[in-house]
């Protein structure tokens, strides 16, 4: 079964078509400035391109990339009618609606127009990725996989902020968490490898954005993103965790508005912000390497928090019995590893420090023999899991 | 040595005359609705008063109590010129001026005044107390005992928020920390129990308003609260930690200002927020008893707060010897402390149930024989920390 993915953003379109049997990505790539100019990046046939190209809207951007499906050099299937067998579509906010991926129907569309004060810049965007699926590529199965869906086993005492009740029956304020496919995909390899009917799993997804879950017996259980995605660790340029008193005051200081605030926290902070550096660890880390000692700080902070979250979500289950680090800063910066299971043998937490540097590809076990609780490296794979669950739901 | 102890607020004072050398108050009280209309609630020679009383300004809120303490029944020394030996006043925000406690002098006083944007409501009040107290106390010292100078000691990965480097330079924008005086004070006892040269010791001091303390070697290493004493744990009407965007959401969806945003989760929010029944625990908890869903919400979820933040800062000082409990709903709620140690074991913190329930007063050891970690409960003592430091600063 082909399956073709999309991510739909505002002004940007990700994709790849996936052998759902073989896991092969047969093509990939992404449209980016749409609304602006346009730029089509394409990578098929072991040949990647970069093509200039207007695109008013994100109905030229898919039209252009089902074309360069079909047509040139990087041709892949003869015919999209013929070869598509369904679209999976990231989604980032399914709110309370959706604790799964779902079929797409009109009551699904409703539900996510409902979603969208939740996630104004994301759904929006995904509706209509939808709709130009939809009349782009007619009579094929749209599946949605919601970034929030995995964390809605999350207890009340977990999801729930200390705000008045009502904030949360009539503004469905709460924590929703994100990267859920993400945590579903790496919790479930390390289960697998933990081979134990119960498992406590904590799952470190360190990439520019980043987040962590508590994952008990195959359900998320807690999650460091919040209602938003800023909440928790400290990113590429996101503040995480913050006195929520620091929104007014930064307000007065600096005479912005809530919203530029808000936009502040989310662009302008976390490791750029700390380090004046960039929002690139490797570049944090070769700086500090170079004696910069805001770019150490921004590390000390980055790594602080991460330990602080593990700890607390071994709380949260009673223990734990596998640590994973997984995505770009997750998978590949063993200091960060290193750095944030530093001094957590009291509670059987041991990392191999040998095995942690070597930089191989794959799943990997780091830890000591020693350790009570395993600590793995998992590459994460959110395309597998939007595909697996496009097959599952459609297959029939 | 006789000190007079003030704790001013924008329309209270707090106040206690001790007598350092035997640890006794002779006399105590409260003053409130300053400005207002007025009322002195005042407790001496076992003789307890309320009187209506007009008190346009704190001057004469003070002057009144001064009275009260030479004249009538409730006398209890000769004269205020001769028997008051010194006047401690509790101040909230010494920022990054104050490490310690200090003798009030004009250059005090100047930082004082610098530091009314960190805390725009208390530290004007304080400001006015100490000038009153040099006027109508005159050639007596006054010591500044700080709400924050006990965590000054934070290393900048626990006190910076990842947020631009220059927020923290120009605008003063980091933790600070509140409660310091407590948790200065009752981790010291903790210590001398421990009997341990090095020391890793958790104070959950969980009051009205509630923080957690991290204190390493006798030295905070990490705390709850933040650049304000709205961020952390779950309290009585305050939030503490919350998705930095539910600000702007909060403010859209209410159309409420920043600042009413800010008032709201200082003070409709918290256990009253969640639970619609009281900002008292002990209501709480007789309401969840009863089988008040809210109630329990409120009880899961502040327990489950502070859980975390427990191993979170085991994890910052690589393992605990002592967990201590304090103030009014640590040192009387034994349910809490049952439902926030559930759990630890594999950490080696173990509660013994029955030792735990028994209702007595003073320091005492709650933790099963098996326990690594112990388990204090010890009742808080903030004024005396305030004598105390008054008492060392005016000795000579």
């Amino acid at each position: 079964m082909l399956i073709f993915i999309l991510n739909a953003g505002s002004s940007s379109l990700k994709y790849q078509l996936m052998n759902h049997a073989t896991h092969r990505v047969l093509a990939s790539g992404l449209c980016e400035r749409i609304g602006i100019d346009g730029r089509i990046i394409h990578d098929a046939n072991e040949l990647k391109t970069t093509t200039e190209i207007d695109l008013p809207t994100h109905k030229e951007a898919i039209a252009h990339v089902l074309k360069l499906l079909v047509e040139g050099p990087q041709k892949v299937v003869d015919t999209i009618e013929k070869d598509i067998d369904a679209i999976g579509h990231r989604v980032v906010h399914g709110g309370e609606y959706f604790h799964e991926s779902v079929i797409i129907d009109d009551n699904v569309l409703r539900k996510l127009e409902k979603l969208i004060p939740l996630a104004p810049l994301h759904n929006p965007a995904h509706i209509l990725g939808i709709k130009i699926c939809m009349e782009l590529i007619p009579g094929k199965p749209n599946v949605a996989v919601f970034d929030t869906a995995f964390h809605q086993t999350m207890p009340a005492s977990s999801f729930m902020y200390a705000l008045p009740y009502e904030d949360y029956t009539e503004h469905k304020i709460r924590k929703y968490g994100f990267h859920g496919t993400s945590h579903n995909y790496v919790s479930s390899v390390a289960a697998k490898l933990l081979d134990k009917k119960e498992s406590k799993i904590i799952v470190c997804h360190l990439g520019n954005g980043s987040s962590i879950c508590a994952v008990k017996d195959g359900k998320s259980v807690d999650t460091s993103m919040g209602l938003t995605p800023l909440e928790g660790l400290m990113m590429g340029t996101r503040s995480g965790d913050l006195d929520p008193a620091v929104i007014s005051f930064l307000m007065e200081k600096k005479q912005m508005s809530a919203n530029e605030v808000v936009d502040y926290l989310n662009k302008k902070s976390g490791l750029l912000g700390v380090s004046g550096v960039s929002s690139d660890l490797r570049e944090i880390i070769e700086a500090s390497e170079k004696g910069d000692s805001r770019a150490q700080l921004a590390i000390d902070l980055k790594c602080s928090r991460i330990k602080k979250y593990i700890c607390s979500y071994a709380g949260v289950m009673g223990g734990v019995d596998a640590i994973c680090f997984t995505a770009g800063v997750g998978e590949n910066a063993d200091v960060i590893r290193e750095k944030v299971c530093e001094g957590l043998e009291f509670m059987g937490i041991e990392l191999d420090k040998n095995k942690n540097k070597k930089r191989t590809k794959g799943t990997r076990e780091v830890n000591s023999e020693a350790s009570k609780t395993k600590i793995y490296v998992i590459p994460t794979n959110e395309e597998f899991v939007i595909a697996n669950d496009t097959y599952n739901l459609t297959k029939a």
